[in-house]
């Protein structure tokens, strides 16, 4: 088995919505990981870390595996002809179409999230029929081919739930084991059901002007 | 209140020990990123990701808090002058000392866990008393200014940790729910406490050899 696998990067995308999967699916044996953006050079994330790819858009294979990670780089991404250009042209081809928090608007924008079920980061989920998809509460969500996680470090339990469908359990496993995924958060905080009053009007400002900003773009 | 952190990179890090604490520690407000290196070229990682540093080690400020992430590259770092001169000068002004992973003979190499209690990957807990530390069987490890982080993702758990000593646990709680960490692996493996032995056996030779290496180094 060999698997071309494809992240597709742009500027001030989260970096850890890429580089929890790349973790991950770096390990599936047989795989070969490719970091694409418009080109070779290095692609600011939003933690002051430059991402280097590993070949321009151009220079891409058909990849059988296509991840778009998000964040507030979605914004001018979703309006990027290149990117969404690249993402339309290798999805019919590719056996698993994907993203991870955000980056499920770039899929949608591409037209590939009409008449799915989906799922993004938390903050943004009602926008989601804006392109077309319905919301559905799980932090990986699959119709057909299409795989969609919520926000941030999803991507790792979406990566894992992937390998395992690829190559097995046993596989999936040993990744994990291998990365010592056995998450102890310091709080229960991490979803909107479960985090203080505190934590959530401390974010609040932060994503109701990315939520505005994308519901302008979606609508336009 | 103004904090220089900084992460030590060198070629053939494990990325996500490095990117998963970033993701969370540039979210620290009053927080200053530094992502070093011997110089400001791009450092090779072990997921065919380049990752750009900001600053050579000699363009350094004085770091508050400095974190060294593991993998197969510290069996280099752990032999190269530049690294350990960088940590050993670090240190001493630094307010926290920390390491996620293998990162964590780095530090002991620098002659940092001497009578420490520390922490690092589950495959290399046994060589901790090598460089003068004892084991303590805990995800995130905290002996005074020095606190240690097991396995790869264990270093977003241990950033979380952190901030909420510095900042508060609103804070640590607001960044948690902004990455949407509520983590739900799709399997119990990630500990070889829970592990099946089909993925303990799966993994079981990477680890052997990169045992004998590390080993090799620590006592000779």
């Amino acid at each position: 088995m060999s698997m071309n696998i494809g992240f597709v990067l742009f500027p001030n995308l989260t970096q850890l919505d890429f580089t929890g999967p790349l973790q991950v699916l770096h390990r599936l044996p047989g795989s070969a990981v490719h970091i694409l953006a418009a080109t070779r050079d290095a692609v600011p994330s939003d933690c002051n870390l430059g991402l280097v790819p590993t070949h321009s858009f151009a220079e891409s294979p058909q990849l059988d595996l296509i991840c778009v990670p998000g964040g507030g780089g979605v914004l001018g991404a979703m309006q990027d002809q290149a990117v969404l250009d690249f993402v339309s042209r290798q999805a019919p081809g590719a056996r698993y179409v994907t993203s991870v928090c955000t980056g499920a608007f770039v899929l949608g924008r591409a037209g590939l999230l009409q008449n799915r079920r989906a799922t993004t980061h938390w903050a943004y989920t009602d926008l989601l029929p804006l392109v077309g998809a319905t919301y559905e509460p799980a932090r990986v969500v699959r119709d057909g081919h299409v795989i969609t996680a919520g926000g941030v470090t999803s991507g790792i339990d979406f990566a894992l739930t992937l390998v395992a469908e690829i190559a097995g359990p046993d596989v999936a496993q040993s990744i994990q084991l291998s990365i010592e995924y056995d998450p102890a958060p310091p709080f229960a905080a991490g979803h909107p059901d479960r985090a203080p009053e505190a934590a959530k009007r401390l974010v609040a400002p932060r994503f109701e002007t990315a939520r505005a900003n994308y519901r302008k773009v979606l609508e336009g």
